[in-house]
């Protein structure tokens, strides 16, 4: 199994199949190619909360802001799965994640592509190739594929979620990702939250309810959302827009 | 063969189709995830026009506002077909669509999952564990499969179209749906258009066409469309801005 | 292996999957359903610049202003490659790509479908039978499929992109496409900037550079992109704001 996630919008990720499925057999699944354009952190969000659902798998990821730059290509290999990708964080929250819940070691490798057929499409000509090659090998004989050539993970490019801070009844937070439904989804877990009824968002109280529907449609809502965080929600509404909150803004919360 | 249609968007539906694959190796077909947002009606016309031309397959297809409240989860029976959801209405439309056409019963199932992950993602922690299971386990297993047990059908939620009215010349519908051309489809069915030139919608005439560009472009054209009811659309432009007309709407149509 | 491209956004494109996945067990691969709407000469260029990545495949796409009217349905075969849709030029860029890198004749047929049951949606009622019948039968036994007749590809329409013209050190193209990231492709070969280090498009200087990231974000650029096409771009912006320009513009390089 393969599974392909980018920014890229359509058609490019077509090409990017192409040159998979000319290369090998994999079956191909679709995460997203509306990942947040050129916004590795929260690229590395989704990745994080979705990729562990799937069997082993190549993983090929591509949110790029840095293609043709002297940025790296890279894959790594957490147990059964691989991930492959830019070096510019994107990989790391998922990697450690898998790494944690299978007690898996992470390896790293530098993908080296000779002369690139382009310097603005590497998914097609780079990181294609590479997680074609992967998954014809095997993810067990990744260290024989050409293209790779191990590194040390402490030189690939890191990448942190930001912690939350509490002091007292106050919980300082920041906006991590908004999602389609315009979820507002931060990055305080789930737990500090835990026997409170309701929440002052940036001055105005909001319930703190297990779902949607316990409030009437159009009014505000704080749940813990299905990736196990705080989020500033509306039912059958936006929460982005009820909240005035979006990707990387401060979130206060006041409990009580 | 597994179905998955939603109003989830991206990426949401990537980690079903996670557990999907984790569980089984069913090969997997979207058919939407763009489905109205939080509207069971539209996607049960969707579901009802699209689900009848796959071979057999298990369907699962989830717009839910009332997750995590005490709605059920259901899935029925329709021949070789599995159908999954939440209990609103979603599944009768094409359950009666499958079981006229197949001359076969509708059996139906409660979905019980204990203590699932979240209360607000019910398609991955839920609804596709249990398509997995069917799947894994055969259509024709159904009973078997452990997250079920047999219900009365009459006990699940309908949901039933509105049926359009006739008096004389006049026909009384309403608007089904809005496609993504902005084609305005009623509920009002193609037979009634028989034999007539033009129509008057809401007071100004349109030519009754057999299709597009008969009418030049950007010109309001009526027709039956490719789901046998009455439409009210633009050539190469979108007839709901046209007609003024969108979901729900009123459509009295005099003919001649 | 087959393809399948479109414009019609979403649902309709399941219905088609389900008439194939009815009649053949092909993996169907996406392609995009989002080409530019009523657009054939976009479509052509992306299904040119996409399905000569593939291996052997029944690629059908669908881009139909002219459906229900006398325009033919036709289907062509290219060496191991048959391609499938309305007679429209769709197909002849990507047709005389395949034919040229793979030293290929073209051979034409026509799709006849006696009474479809739409006249609306050929993609279900027409293209999706054609194209789920030939990769029943094997693109080397095209000929012996029911539905189809052979033709002369001269009697097709043709469809060519124009030439741009230079004189001096002024190059006169037009723009083709805008892709999704807002980036203007025009049709002027790369080769055209070999050496160049800057380029004046419309008055206004904008560096020629090899990728995205040698300029600051928000800033105009020329490179040659992944097509091999000149194309005007804003690094992490969109292009068709800064430079003003959309599909059909003509664009004026003044090079030095």
């Amino acid at each position: 199994m393969l599974t392909l996630a980018s920014d890229f919008g359509s058609p490019y990720p077509a090409a990017m199949k192409g040159v998979i499925l000319s290369r090998t057999d994999a079956q191909v699944v679709d995460i997203a190619h509306d990942l947040p354009r050129q916004d590795p952190r929260a690229g590395a969000f989704w990745l994080r909360e979705t990729l562990p659902y799937f069997p082993p798998a190549v993983h090929l990821a591509v949110v790029d802001p840095g293609v043709g730059t002297d940025r790296r290509a890279i894959a790594l290999r957490v147990g059964d799965h691989a991930l492959v990708a830019p070096d510019n964080g994107l990989l790391r929250p998922v990697a450690r994640r898998l790494a944690d819940r299978d007690a898996a070691a992470i390896d790293a490798f530098e993908i080296t592509v000779d002369e690139p057929a382009s310097t603005t499409f590497h998914g097609r000509d780079v990181f294609a190739p590479a997680a074609a090659g992967i998954h014809a090998a095997g993810v067990d004989r990744m260290a024989a594929v050409d293209l790779l050539s191990p590194i040390d993970l402490a030189s690939c490019v890191d990448l942190q979620f930001p912690e939350p801070t509490r002091e007292g009844d106050t919980l300082d937070g920041e906006v991590l990702v908004v999602d389609d439904f315009g979820n507002v989804i931060t990055n305080i877990p789930g737990e500090e939250l835990a026997g409170i009824e309701s929440a002052n968002i940036h001055g105005e109280s909001a319930p703190v309810v297990d779902t949607f529907d316990r409030v009437g449609a159009g009014e505000r809502l704080v749940t813990v959302g299905s990736h196990g965080f705080v989020e500033c929600d509306v039912n059958r509404g936006r929460g982005d827009e009820a909240f005035g909150l979006g990707v990387g803004d401060p979130v206060e919360i006041v409990m009580g």
